[in-house]
């Protein structure tokens, strides 16, 4: 890890950061400077302000999106701070534009208080085409996400919740066809009730999954727990947990056909492996070190295997969603990314894997697979018109693909 | 103009805004994301939250630029809004780039309220290595700028102000030398009292002026007058006009070396012109109509005449100024723009008309001039280090200007 840690810090040096300014328009003579600069500029800001609409027709609006963050759940390392966050945030919008074209600016945001951040962000709508939350910590992130969303009128998406969640979803329904089960009849046991756990519950009922049981510290999540509650798990126990089943990990475990963790390293052992249904899938998403090592998880009976890591089969990584998400978003000026939208990326990334290609360690397409952005971007495009949350009648999800894809250069 | 306008319109259209991204480095394969994202990217998250200092060697931070407005001023149209001012503010960005190498950022905030503004941009400090604080209305605008200077560790800079003061200072530098005047012996009349009229007053007495003028709707501020004052006013009038003299434009520009107009089309008739002492200077920066045309004033006995357009002689145009100056405080790392970097620009681009150039219709040099902003920063890097706000004691004023011609692919 020592030399990880010198090249990465030579590479960012050496690069002073990742991001500069890009001029679509060129400002080599006065006439340049006419069109550009004043006298020019002064009709697109009469337009806008006669209608503003005509800003996503006049400006760059359109195509950026903030990466915004307080700096207080940076990857794995806890609440560094909004500053130290910064190289995290600038690295996001070099995805974004690499993935799907989409310009995206860090704004790191110096505080914890919800409201400080809602009404930041609000502020500056003008400057975005959307928002993507990234690295707040819960439970903090799901009231500054829901705040947003309801006075904004662009996309607010939090990726550490959906982006997880639309990735292990399309995990998911890969890894169903392998064993020929079906959502509605999964026994799924998520561990871990922080932004992704609470997100990927969520999203799993909304695509058909009748008994999920989310479990935290103190155990198994269930309609009248008292310690250790807070307002979203008590939602969560409104919605999971059937059966009222209580109990630890370990006692919980059994019988799953899935279990889902986002929670610690080493967490799951051999034996609560062994206690799961025939045919487990195990998606062991923490990082650095999983829940269970892959080989030993295999050893003990899992049929599928997926982790967080690049370095093993089956990688659970964001960026297979949310550059394509937001690329179909902002292309059909979408007002906010639904369940509908995260569903249909969800299948998206799915269906890239084939028939043929689908096996135990490939259920998941590579992240440098371009053939990605452009789809997602499509079906999300097409169930942001078909659930009429799209602002713009004249474009169709193909128009999106063949965007995404020149962007690309495709 | 009806030409000019679906020009401009269709300028900004076709581009779909001005801006994008650049990333400065590839994300082609698994070993880029590596170093750009996870898990390399957390290494210099975690010395940055060490030592905040080295959010400059890891981020680009230091070479981002917030062009923030309200909208309050936009060009001459006023109170537009926020987002209306977006063209404005991406052309602002493009000439910081194209100028000097700055990568700029609009941001747009939607109120008018001074603290809610200063509060946005305070807590986004950490995305920013500088703040262009740009069409704002007076006299809010010198509320938010002294606020934020009292509590941001970066630069903050109001350039309508001490853009359009810079530059003007830099015209009368040039023009006193062909009319063998001095500063300390000038009479100079101001007519216009908002962000620049108020700016200009103070940079002239900075730089030796001992008689100004500055004149509202109301005619001459003194000391004493209670009629159409505010706190800005009053420190105008204790600071300024030794003789007391009262009366409107007409009654006041008698006598004076210098008119300096950044108020109204027309105001100055060729008989005040008639009544200003020998050799009278005019700058008549009132756009797009000036306060009296070149040829009118030259005909009523005016030596050298100034304006804001492009199509006469003698353009003051800002973006003589902000890019250079941004780009030498950047590169010192300073704390903020004090007055000794404003007279140093001042100084730096009047220096570019040589002995044998300069001429009565010919005081300041042409904005593309590419010698300008290496100058200026230069210059602007030397004053801040004098004057002890360069936090980089690394960087010498040489380095500054070579770093300013590579970026400029000079």
């Amino acid at each position: 890890m020592d030399n990880l840690r010198e090249r990465a810090l030579k590479f960012h040096k050496d690069n002073e950061g990742k991001i500069a300014l890009h001029c679509k328009v060129p400002v080599k003579n006065k006439e340049d400077l006419t069109m550009a600069y004043t006298p020019g500029v002064a009709e697109p800001c009469l337009e806008i302000n006669k209608n503003y609409e005509t800003i996503y027709d006049y400006t760059s609006k359109g195509n950026w999106v903030a990466v915004v963050t307080n700096g207080t759940a940076v990857l794995g390392l806890g609440d560094i701070g909004a500053g130290a966050g910064l190289p995290v945030m600038e690295g996001k919008a070099v995805l974004f534009k690499a993935f799907a074209g989409v310009d995206a600016f860090p704004i790191c945001i110096e505080t914890n208080k919800v409201n400080k951040i809602v009404e930041t962000v609000k502020l500056m709508e003008s400057s975005f085409g959307g928002i993507n939350l990234e690295d707040i910590k819960a439970p903090e992130c799901f009231e500054i996400e829901a705040k947003l969303k309801a006075i904004s009128s662009i996309p607010i998406f939090h990726d550490d919740q959906h982006g997880t969640a639309v990735v292990s979803a399309a995990c998911l329904i890969n890894a169903l066809k392998l064993t020929n089960k079906k959502f509605e009849d999964l026994k799924v046991v998520i561990n871990g009730s922080g932004a992704a756990g609470i997100a990927i519950t969520k999203l799993l009922l909304k695509i058909g999954t009748k008994n999920v049981i989310l479990c935290d510290t103190k155990g198994a999540i269930y309609k009248g727990r008292t310690v250790g509650m807070n307002e979203y798990k008590d939602e969560i126990a409104q919605m999971t947990n059937p059966n009222l089943e209580q109990g630890d990990l370990a006692d919980v475990i059994k019988g799953a056909d899935v279990f889902l963790g986002v929670s610690a390293a080493n967490c799951v052992t051999q034996e609560m492996v062994k206690s799961m249904n025939k045919d487990a899938i195990i998606m062991a998403m923490a990082n650095p070190n999983p829940e269970i090592l892959p080989n030993l998880a295999v050893e003990a009976g899992a049929r599928v295997v997926c982790t967080g890591r690049s370095d093993f089969p089956n990688q659970v990584n964001n960026v297979l969603a949310f550059p394509g998400i937001f690329r179909g978003a902002l292309d059909v000026r979408a007002s906010e990314i639904n369940d509908e939208m995260k569903i249909a990326a969800a299948y998206a990334i799915a269906e890239l894997v084939s028939e043929e290609e689908l096996k135990e360690d490939f259920v998941i397409p590579n992240a440098f697979d371009l053939r990605i952005a452009p789809k997602v971007a499509y079906y999300v495009a097409k169930a942001a018109i078909e659930t009429g949350v799209a602002r713009r009648a004249d474009v169709t999800p193909e128009m999106v693909e063949k965007h995404t894809k020149e962007l690309l250069g495709l």
